[in-house]
Parts: structure tokens; sequence; C-alpha cells
């Protein structure tokens, strides 16, 4: 059995007003069936392949977690309460320690897209006699295009069908070596999805990061227990420094290989990528909600609930409302509602 | 004693979502002190020059009026409401028969700005005499630029200091003829104002238009007296004809003078019109509320109340939000909104 992993950190800007510290974009439905939380429980809900869901979040998303755990009808999930965050390397090892040391983990974060869930369990199954003898496996993204938020995976022999060794990672690269490496082939994105036993994971952590296997053995030690609940102690959990499982394990791990799989993945790191991603009309717009959209082209249109959106001869703008707030952007400089976010931060009166 | 006649018909679809059939643009607040209702009656309420208002306005705006003249501290107003919408001339009849037939009527539409009240009053103070001894007089507005929405006055000789004969009125004109009419001079804005004795008034619509007259005042004649308020006969309203003023009495009136004024006006015809009359930030924007802009120029920004409008690098737009609308609009294209209210008229679920 696979106990699937499910990382429910973070709290992007990239999305607000949609995503906020409260109700990151996990929580929020922004493409595909219900909110990307459900979606991701709903990839690894059949009880023949995978144990029952392992989450890890901050307290203030506990409440959301449990609605979308008992919207899905599962009854026994487990949810690790982070004290706070300490990147994602503590995090899976909290959970790597929560239960049975021969688990087998396939961690996911919560709120990627993915549209082939298929080809995911075909990579799952590609993985797992190597994960079994004692790899560590990171499943690797196919690049539809050179990228350059995303680091990347360069594969090295294959060791099986569908499993290769890896040579190298590549942080998030400039445009012409993102280009180079989409030519030359063999290279994939890091998605931060992994499967690999519980106890090769924590004995690489060991080797590698002992103040992290040792904070985290501590919180779970004296962990307080509430029904589904597992509150580490804050204190010896925040003695742990904050890194980046590729940073602590995966980029130093002595048995790692990479899974290509193409499932129809997507971070939807921001508005410019769910308009790729979303539905359109004939002239290119999305539309959700109540709009009114009069000789307009390429503009991603969303009305929340109640309200009603009207726009005239616009192009290729983001708009968004959600309760009191209004997002009007370029999609070309979608990314930049960060600095929304920041104005918004440094100018709050809190 | 001047009596002011304030009408609070029509209901503009330019200023959309701001103005709407429920409450007009004349009740909103859109540029200077409080909505334009209040900004007129302000124009008026001297005592030592005006009589108690009376206002013209249909059954729905009722409300909207007394919230006003009380706000305004008025306590001595009659509001005329009209049974139906009938254009202008049959509310100036019921304003000329609802008093004094020796009465002088100041006439004026309830939606207008004036930033030079004084310059207005030295017109009023120009015009009496010529109106005392029986003319009809209309206010000329001086043209700022060549408008092509607004019909012109073209004056003739010079009959007393600041009034001149009415040579003859222009209809809208195209592009061209306004330039033309601007570089000759002598040509003015028809803004609707007037100021004439109730009783010529009276004597000209008998004389050129008596099936207004009739219906009128069998409306007035039997018409139900409620504190403030004065109900006219709706069935005899009903049968006046539906015109305005312009085309019923004044292009045939005997004796009309225009009185050449320039006192900062404007009908606030639409978004555009706004934007330029607005106080706008280093960047051009004009921004109302709780407004982010961003890399941002030239736009109209207006947030209602509770709202908060975030713009990244957009320029030129209209960007207004009022309940549940939100409205985009590019500037120059500000006057398509009726574009709008006519798509959501047509698919309105009433």
């Amino acid at each position: 059995m696979i106990v699937p992993v499910i990382l429910s950190g973070g709290a992007g800007t990239r999305l607000w007003p949609i995503s906020t510290s409260e109700t990151p974009k996990q929580f929020q439905p922004l493409i595909g069936d219900g909110d990307m939380f459900r979606q991701t429980l709903a990839r690894v809900i059949d009880r023949a392949r995978f144990a029952p869901p392992l989450i890890v979040c901050g307290p203030a998303h506990v409440a959301h977690v449990e609605a979308d755990i008992a919207a899905a009808g599962i009854a026994d999930a487990t949810i690790i309460v982070e004290p706070a965050a300490r990147n994602t390397a503590p995090a899976i090892t909290l959970a790597a320690l929560a239960g049975d040391p021969d688990a087998t983990l396939l961690v996911m974060p919560a709120d990627h897209l993915m549209t082939d869930v298929a080809a995911f369990h075909r990579a799952i199954n590609a993985a797992l006699p190597a994960v079994e003898a004692g790899a560590l496996a990171t499943f690797g993204i196919a690049p539809s295009h050179p990228e350059t938020g995303y680091g990347y995976i360069a594969s090295g022999d294959i060791i099986a069908p569908g499993v290769c060794h890896v040579r190298r990672f590549v942080e998030k690269p400039p445009r012409d070596k993102a280009e180079a490496m989409l030519a030359e082939g063999g290279h994939y994105w890091n998605a931060g999805i992994f499967l690999m036993r519980a106890d090769r994971f924590l004995a690489e952590l060991d080797r590698q990061q002992p103040p992290i296997g040792r904070a985290c053995a501590g919180a779970m030690a004296t962990a307080r227990r509430d029904g589904a609940l597992i509150h580490p102690d804050e204190d010896a959990f925040l003695s742990s420094p904050s890194q980046s499982v590729d940073y602590a394990v995966m980029e130093g791990a002595k048995q790692l290989v990479v899974v290509p799989v193409d499932p129809g993945w997507s971070d939807v790191g921001g508005w410019a990528a769910l308009y790729e991603l979303a539905d359109k009309d004939d002239a290119g717009n999305v539309r959700m909600g109540e709009v009114v959209a009069l000789d307009a082209r390429g503009n991603y249109l969303r009305a929340d609930g109640g309200k009603r959106l009207a726009v005239v001869g616009v192009s290729n703008l983001i708009v968004v409302t959600l309760g009191n707030d209004v997002l009007i952007i370029p999609r070309a400089r979608a990314q930049e509602v960060k600095s929304i976010v920041e104005y918004l931060a440094a100018t709050s009166p809190d």
C-alpha cells in the first residue's frame, strides 16, 4: 500500500485575490472539478492502491482540509498540523515519522493540476520496484515549453522501463538554457512529487541533514493527538532548519531515480497559466460567473457569486472579482499581481 | 421672486452602473459636493433671490427627491409627480400651472454641473428685464469645444447687455459644422435651462401645441395633493403628446432671447466627461474609493464603499464598481456603455 502524503503548505500570492494566506489556492476552485486539494485527494482515493491520506498543513488551514476531506467522503485521513512553516523537508519528515517506517510515501503538493491521472498512476507503477529496492523516486514532468520558472531534472541511464538515474538537478534556468534543455531532451520539470519508503527517506535525511531529523523526531515524540489531528510539539519543531526537500535530501541522495511522466500537469502558477488552461469562447475569453463581454478578446473574466462583470472593447486582460476585491492586470504582466499583494501588505493598517 | 423648476426626469444609460432607472445620475455623487440634484438645489437656495423650488419627477424618484430636499434643509418645496414620462414640454407645463401665473420660472435639469454659480446668477440678472417684458429666455452655454452631442443656439442682435435675439436653433451637428460654429462665434450650447414667466410660457404653448396645454390643465385641475406632493391626474396627463420643450415651444416662440453664459457647465454626459472633470493624480488617474493603481495611467478608477480596486499596468480605462456590478471600458469608447445596458435589458429574465 502507498500512503499519500499531501503537502498543503504555501500561500501563493500569484493568484491574488483568489489565493490569500487565509485561503490559499489549493482551497479554491480554479480549474477542473472542485478545488485543487479535492482534486489531489481524488487522485489517490482508490483504496485498492492507496492507504488513507496523510495531510500536512498549517493551523490556519485545518478547517479547509477537514471540509475537503469530509466532502470527499474520507473518514480515516490523518492531518499533521505544522506548528509553523519550515519548508518541505521538515514537513515530509513529520509525515515519514507519523506511520509505519516500511510505508511507501507518495508525496504531492496539494495545489497541482493533473488532467491525465492514469498516466500518473502508470508512472507510480513504473517507479515501485526501484522504490521498494530502496530508491527515492522523483517524478519528472515532460516539459511542454522552455519554462524559466521551474527547476529541471536531467535524466541519466535507464535503469528500468520508465525509470532513469538522475544525472543532476538544474536550478530555474535562464530562457536560453531552458530552450537548450528542451532541444536536447532528457530534461524534466521538477514538480516536487516523490515516491519513497519512509525509512529510506529518513535515513537519507539523517545522513545529510541530521538537525532536521532530530527536531522532527522530537516534535513527533511528544506530539499531541486529537482525533484525526496530530499536533507536533512546537518548540521541538521550531528548532528545525527550514529547508526544501530538494536541497536537504534529493540533490544529495545516493539512490535517486526520475520517472518521466506527462500527466497533463500544471502548478497553476498564476493567472496567465489559468487562462491557458481554461475553456475559452470564440473570442478567446475565459468567462466564469455572470460576465458580459462585448467586442472583447483574449481576456480572463471571472466574476464571483452574485457579481456581474461587464466589459467592452478590452483585450488580453485578467479581471477577477472576489468578495470586495477587484483585480485588473494585463495577461502578459499577470505575475506582477505579487506587487499588489506586497503593496497591500506594506500599507495595511495591521 | 424666481421660482426654480427642477426637472428630474430621464434615466441616462451613459453612466451605468452608477446611473440606473432606479437611481439616475442626478441622485449619485459624481463630481463636486453631493449628488447632482443637491448641487442643483444649492444653486437656487438663496431665499433673497429664489422662491421655494418646484420639482418635477417620476414616481420612482420621489423618495430620492425627498431625501435630498430634507438634506438641503428645504421644508417648503413642492414635488409634482409625473404619472408617466412625457418629455420636457408637458413637465414644464405642469410646473407652470402649479403656481402663480405671474411667477417667473427658472427651469433647470437636475443633473447638470456648474462650477461658476455666480456667473449663472449674473446671467439670470441680465435676462430678467427681458423676461419681465414677456420674453422666453434660454441660457446659451459658451462652447469649449466642437461638441457633436449637443444642439446649438445661434445668437442674433444684442437687445440688452448680455441678452441677444435667437437667430436659430441648430440640431446636433456633424463635426465640421460644429467646428465652423465655434470658429464663427455667436453659437452656444442649448443646455435646456430657461427663464420665463409662467403665463408667457403657457400662452406660447397654447398657441403652438394646444393639446399639451389642454392635457396638463386637465391633469392639474383634478390633481391630488398630498403634503408637498402634487399628483396630476394620470389619464388626463397620458393624453398629452410627448414632446421636448425645444420642439414644442422654444423653436417657434415669438419672443425668444438667448443669454450667453459660461458657468463651468457640463451635463456630465458619460464616463469620459466625468474623467475630464475630475481631479487626477500625477499619472492622470482619477481615484475614488479604495484604489491601488501601479504603473497605471489615464484611468478613471472608482470603487464604491467597501470595495478595493487593484490595477496594474493598464491605461485609459474606465473602471467602475457599484454594488454587484463592475464595468470596464476604454475611455475612448465610454459611450458604448449603452450597449451593455441594452444587452442586459435584452437578456434580463424579467
